[in-house]
């Protein structure tokens, strides 16, 4: 960026871009070939109900502050040392608007007052990089934040949101938006989506079906979420055979609402199956909440090979992203709600666990696997060298703590050599703030420009072909990894 | 490469030198003291056949496309999607020649057009860049491969292997290969090495003692190959002792035909001696059939540490390589081969594992290991760590899906630190397209001129010790790392 | 560096910044801002009777060649190859002095000579990094080490080394040092540091609390620990309360001597604590010497544990640094004795193993703890992620094998993203030979200058901001990281 005092606040158009000065050109070439290519969402977080309700932001602090808590966490991380954060009052995420209790802050303008003055910690993250896009191309901000501007941004975004332009569905045209894919339970009733779907925005923002609870058979809320299951399902879930007809009825409806994929997120990446009776035995024991925690971990497997099976004959794309320990802390766990910043990624095993999965889908016409992964060590270990062979199998972009500007140069560097560009999914943004959702992609679209540009500068790469790759990875590959099933409303 | 329609095809000077003008300049100059040094290629899989007989290559496809399974298997890995590999008609490894069955494609010109056809599905890989090399500097093919031009490369480079030129002995003169090293069986009758010996080529082209299979007592095949080795030394190897006398009489074998060492690919890097009578129990074990995985994990472990003694003793160096589960796919295994393109890296622990090995002959003056990985992890935490002490212990090359132009880059940053350039073993090209050779060793050498050239423009070498090293790199630690042993033929 | 023969020999100004054009310019606008702060050394190894006597270093070779064991491994890795150091009549570290037994050399000048002729060696390691700032700019070598300088440069330092300019506390003045921190044993009489208080050094030099043997509860060595506690602390640390007893007054000793940290390096970075009726349990059979490797990892996993509760209620800072298997070699270590290069990394777990800790005291207001690794893998994964949101939290520099440009450049581009610069403790120099000092902080700088001068080159950071932030890590974070304790003597 560049801030001057006084001349207003703007991005530098090569932002991103590699520094050095023959790359650059190129790379600059490059990305002005996606720079306004339309923007393919298939993984992310947002709120669907945000749209169809498509009701104005209430304030700053609500909309960029206390939800990312990513931004929460790295403020917080600076509570018990001498500087800005602390000085700005922040002890705890209560300080910023999150958790609740007595204690939490509630005023918005003290909360967005302790963002600015804290503005300092997050150098050179992803976090700043996003909010710097958000708040000068979607809020034309003329200045950075700091403790003596904060007030003047308040209102000047304020004064943004109380404008029609600023609701949800207009900043989707303006981000210009082709396909949004949301995250749903798998018992959701998937209103808000019919009510998107009455507006004519069905095909706009689709659902993607996500059965974790599900498959967790030793946690407490497993009995609940049976029956939700079997609610929404109409279908009795009860018994293991009830519980399969049950997630197909409604993988069936979530693609009759639009969906294009499933998404797993559990601790492991093992896809064993069980035996027919194992599997009946281990679910019963569920049910009288005596499964172990070992009969979990064999159920949750067994569960991502049926998924598989599912997805080979219905179409829905399978996502995958293991290892990350979820609730790291169980006292904030308990007092925030759930992963809300203590989500820590553990090394994580790929190649053994997707074995059975590969077996036997892995040339499977019609099944498309995507992972993710946290873990950078299994790039150029285990992902690329899977990908690279198997035609199911696809890598997703770098994800999570990996979405950020060197990651994903990282994961260029360390996983086209073996799997080649056309064996990865495109960028996913995985957000739950949508303002961001342009500043992510226009980021990812940056880092590839500068791969690509590189390898043109060094000979390795002819620059007709870095343009159309690059292409490619914003638009074709998003597009095709996640196809329309059969069965789909169209 | 540059690639202008109608002016021929050319490979850039500077191609796969570091882009940034300050470092490239430093580079080339480094790459031109080393660009036409003889290649010493001391671990690698042609076949000595192949120059034994001399015989004319039969067709481009039988070449260069349906032997390469790194090329094959990309190739497969886009059969299902949308694009211009599935569009030429490839759905599986047979569309391309490779596997067998009633439905393998035989016309070898059908094979070169869908190659041509998924030409981009290759960029910015490593075979891709071999592969342009292949084309232009050994068969000076015109035009880079599209469906507009398969045709005229195929007729372009049919017609070259048709010259005498084109033979195998006559492009191993013209590649400037001062010694290559083949890999061979335990029980190899080192017949085409005779045949070679008696034309005057024994001393270019050297077996490397592998008895892999032999180290695997619960695997099928085991009983068949004792029956071989025992045929093949002259000594029943159907006890313990027998085994180790038949180990050390082919060993003597190979020597006399001029190898210089062994090669040992197992999963782990263990190498635990056992006790004389836990051995012979094992041993007897798998005579019966009944040796568990655990026997047979001990087993190979146990043999590896009897290699690294009989090394010492006879001065073949000490080739490891683990780390990868073969053969992954059952079904393709079954139907395609082994080794072809299904076999894929694990995390593998070295400093643990190599430890009883080291301990025992890390500093003996006759004794030389060379260790190979294809787990980047292990760079900088064990294996820098270890070379850089024991003065037995020497790093390979990077290897298998690390032998590309980042991931060679990732190699020197990671080890060079901690192992110093002279614990390294030169580069290996690890190959058995021949054709590939030269390419191979050309990348190997910019990708350390790129590299030492960073460190003089960051004036953290002098421009004289960087030329000094990388010829070091590409002659003299390839062949001061592979010494001849004492009684070796010369 | 730049070396012409005649002309002295003087190191570039821009060494180790980024070759880059663009980025070199602003990285030396940033290290212009550092370059000559204070040094804050808060990790070290340097024997604190070293500044208490003040008396003059004996010659060159005991002063930088023998007892810098990385500078002798890498020359002994080199003893069994053809080349300068084996031809220099370099076989084992006795050659270089290191070791006992009768075959230790003793000469300071043949040792030199062995130095001078192995520096090719050295290319692009730390070691010939920071050699060449201490021969250049502590001690104004006039040519680099090699055969034909060796006697002439050892006389030049050996003159040197009798002035008065060149004992330590004089280099102490002359190096910047604000603050230096030693290394010691829980049980040291301390008595080195009280000299130097007398001397008016006592704010100058501290000591850091290192109890690590007592935690080892099943090795040889432990009674004697235990013992030697005892008196030291005069409590009798014969039972475990005692022994818990006997730990705080050492640590209240610690902290009245100026100590701001402890130090603990056990294999694993487990923190589980124990049940009190367990821990006791332990603690006697270590007594009756019957602890079992399992009790003696669970005992150190609870000790550290123990450390963090303590921490947070004396203020003393806790570091953290598993991961490497110590002693690796047991000839080796037994011959040259413990920790001389023989020491080796492994795979390290975070998430998990710090997860006890971390509830417990990961957002109290007075607990500091700083983790150091040799595993880079956990950067992105485990470490960055903790850091980022935990207060109690920060990175330490990277350690050891990884303190060099390249591995340090790594650290940033790893961790920054996820932590941000300012849950980084600041560069740390953990070593022994007192001279290097200057060097290694010298070169954190530039590296931390070249990766800031990056970010402004690509339009992320600020120039004003990268000033400010290389200020913070070189000084404000070091001092920060380190705070006195409440009752320390100031």
């Amino acid at each position: 960026m560049n801030a001057t005092a006084g001349q207003g606040w703007s991005l530098h158009p090569d932002r991103a871009l590699p520094a050095d000065g023959g790359i650059r050109e190129v790379a600059r070439t490059i990305f002005d070939a996606t720079r306004t290519l339309p923007i393919v969402s298939m993984h992310g977080h947002v709120d669907a109900g945000l749209l169809a309700d498509d009701a104005p932001y209430a304030d700053p602090a609500s909309l960029l502050v206390t939800p990312d808590h990513y931004l929460v966490r790295m403020l917080v991380s600076q509570a018990n040392a001498p500087g800005p954060v602390r000085d700005a009052g922040v002890r705890s995420a209560a300080d910023l608007g999150a958790g609740d209790g007595g204690s939490t802050e509630r005023d918005p303008r003290t909360i967005w007052r302790r963002f600015c003055a804290g503005w300092p910690a997050l150098r050179a993250t992803p976090t700043r990089y996003w909010l710097e896009h958000v708040l000068v191309e979607v809020f034309e901000a003329p200045v950075r934040p700091s403790p003596d501007t904060a007030d003047a941004l308040y209102d000047h975004i304020a004064d943004r949101l109380a404008q029609p332009d600023y609701r949800p569905r207009a900043l989707f045209e303006r981000f210009g938006i082709e396909l949004l894919a949301t995250t749903d339970a798998a018992a959701s009733s998937l209103a808000d989506h019919r009510r998107l779907a009455a507006d004519g925005w069905g095909t706009r923002v689709v659902p993607t079906f996500r059965p974790d609870p599900l498959f967790e058979i030793a946690r407490p809320g497993w009995a609940g979420e049976l029956a939700a299951l079997s609610d929404a399902a109409g279908v009795d879930a009860h018994d293991y055979d009830g519980f399969l007809d049950a997630l197909r009825a409604r993988r069936r409806s979530f693609i009759a609402a639009g969906a294009r994929a499933t998404d797993h997120g559990h601790l492991l990446a093992d896809t064993t199956p069980l035996a027919a009776e194992d599997v009946r035995r281990l679910f019963d024991a569920a049910r009288r909440g005596s499964a172990r925690p070992e009969d979990a971990r064999a159920f949750t497997a067994h569960m991502l090979f049926q998924m598989a099976e599912m997805s080979s004959e219905d179409g829905l794309v399978m996502q995958l992203h293991p290892g990350v320990l979820r609730d790291y802390d169980g006292a904030r766990a308990e007092r925030l709600g759930h992963d809300l910043g203590y989500d820590i990624p553990v090394a994580t095993e790929f190649t053994r666990s997707l074995r059975p999965l590969l077996e036997a889908f892995g040339h499977h016409p019609r099944f498309r696997l995507i992972v993710f992964t946290v873990d950078e060590d299994v790039y150029s270990r285990e992902l690329a060298p899977l990908a690279g062979v198997y035609p199911a199998l696809r890598l997703g972009a770098p994800w999570w703590f990996l979405d950020t500007p060197d990651a994903m140069r990282r994961f260029r560097e360390a996983v086209v050599d073996t799997a080649g560009f056309y064996n990865t999914s495109g960028f996913v943004d995985d957000t739950r703030a949508f303002c961001s959702i342009p500043a992510r992609h226009d980021l990812s679209r940056r880092i590839d420009a500068g791969f690509l540009g590189r390898l043109v500068a060094e000979h390795r790469l002819d620059l007709d072909e870095a343009v159309a790759t690059a292409v490619d990875l914003a638009q074709t590959l998003p597009r095709q990894s996640y196809p329309a099933p059969d069965g789909a409303a169209a």
